[in-house]
């Protein structure tokens, strides 16, 4: 893509369709930044809207996601992806000409299929993922500085306007974040192995180890540090945006999964066989994707991962 | 196993063969319990001996092991699993009668494969195995506080006389481990879960990830915030260590792998045919284990893992 135009980072209305773990980091990230003259949010429940006023993130919570766009200059779908078709679908009778409709969906090309079709002439798509998050949910759970200097992907069609590719872009790094143009195919192929994956997998281990009737659940947690840890933290993440991403990006996960067996299963013969010169291949290998991530700033070189054991009482 | 008797934690002589993260972790934390009045090390290579002296961690560094544990009340084998056998045969001439032999291994129903045989009679074999480490290797990466209320196993045979347990139990729990008693057969199988397969399933993704020509090393890197990195880190651990214990614990691999294995294709097959609600009722289940976890103290609950994104500059 092209270099994009100027852009303030300002909007006149922000609202949030969805205000849970990623919504309310939003709300509060604009807030700190100043970035939004008014914040409003859209809740199925009326607890979550009670929640988010008492939290004082927003300025108005809407049940009806036609009333809470309505005047609204960027919208941003903060909801699950099983649930953007039927968004859409409501909301779009209360988009203004001129605004821009954005989300933070972990799977792109879905957005095209399931709310590009509803969107009024004028209201331009400019979808985006910001590549950050924890396992927790609801609006309790968000902070402001969970974008900071982490990756927002912005995967706008070829017919996007440029003005609004560029006003989210400065919308997403006045809140922090380090913004990239890519295409949805593209987009949803490389999370597929940098995220979708390594998720399925850490369920599927978990999983695995619940289901152990010689090893008891106590001693699978009880002997946890020794690598499982890590594994149950991504496995904790919400089972229902879960299942929206690997029923919406399909066929890049059976891809990805496909090659991941096929290398699992050679590496399994070597274990059996006892092919000791593989195995150490392999695992030299790795090392070094380990060390480029680190030099790209993107995770602490501790030796503990920043935690330290918790004093002994 | 019955209740041990008393025993003191403090030894005479300690000898470490192998000082790297383990074997120097252990040498500071008894250092900073003053748990033993001499501390000597064993190391191949002469660079390690000199950064140990360097370091200050020891009291004197042999190149060979009998003259190593020449003297020595408590000796800990903390070398790769596949180095065992060697370091045995050469170290049992200067092992002196009711001195303890123990190690750090990750794996233990092998130590009485390629230890046992080679003990003089009167030398007690107690092999222990401390659940805790990083992906560091090397004199310099170890610390004091690494064993700090994280498990340490003994797994003791049959004919193991209740004092040397005791005695070891004493050093480890004033090192600052919870000591814990176990079969070897069932550590094996425990570990094969909690911490074998986990590692693989680490190296193998990270090594599919790696060779996909669609997808850019650099864009690994970049969107790792997403699930990957934390895969990297388990993945970035000492390649001949892991080999050894693959190796070693290949029975109880081969069957943990075999069932992971099964259970992912499953899951495979609900993606493919979009059975959402057995993804959900997955991914739900996994969550309880991750609370067990945080419940038992070996994991911190914070959101962001204690990690907090670097300042932007």
């Amino acid at each position: 893509m092209t270099a994009l135009p100027e852009a303030g980072a300002t909007v006149g209305t922000l609202a949030l369709i969805g205000v849970g773990l990623i919504g309310s980091s939003i709300a509060r990230a604009a807030r700190r930044g100043k970035l939004a003259g008014r914040i409003v949010g859209c809740a199925r429940k009326p607890e979550t809207r009670a929640k988010c006023l008492e939290l004082g993130i927003v300025d108005a919570m809407f049940a009806d996601p036609a009333e809470c766009v309505a005047g609204a200059d960027l919208v941003i779908l903060a909801v699950h992806l099983g649930g953007y078709r039927e968004v859409a679908r409501r909301m779009a009778p209360g988009l203004k000409p001129g605004s821009i409709v954005s989300d933070v969906g972990s799977v792109k090309t879905c957005v095209f299929r399931d709310v590009a079709p509803f969107l009024p002439e004028g209201v331009h798509l400019v979808p985006g993922h910001p590549v950050s998050g924890t396992e927790k949910s609801g609006p309790e759970a968000g902070f402001a500085e969970l974008f900071d200097n982490r990756w927002c992907i912005l995967t706008p069609g070829p017919e996007a306007e440029p003005k609004a590719v560029a006003k989210v872009a400065a919308f997403w790094r006045a809140i922090g974040s380090n913004v990239e143009l890519m295409e949805a195919r593209r987009h949803d192929l490389v999370l597929g192995i940098t995220s979708h994956l390594p998720h399925l997998i850490a369920y599927n281990i978990v999983g695995t180890a619940a289901d152990l009737e010689t090893v008891t659940k106590g001693e699978v947690i009880k002997y946890s540090a020794g690598g499982f840890r890590d594994f149950t933290r991504i496995a904790a993440s919400d089972p229902e945006f879960w299942r929206d991403v690997f029923l919406n990006n399909r066929e890049a996960v059976l891809e990805m999964l496909g090659r991941f067996t096929e290398d699992l299963i050679a590496l399994q013969r070597s274990i059996r066989w006892g092919e000791g010169d593989k195995l150490l291949q392999l695992f030299a290998r790795t090392r070094a994707i380990r060390q480029g991530i680190i030099a790209a700033g993107q995770e602490t070189p501790a030796a503990d991962f920043g935690r330290r054991p918790a004093t002994r009482g």
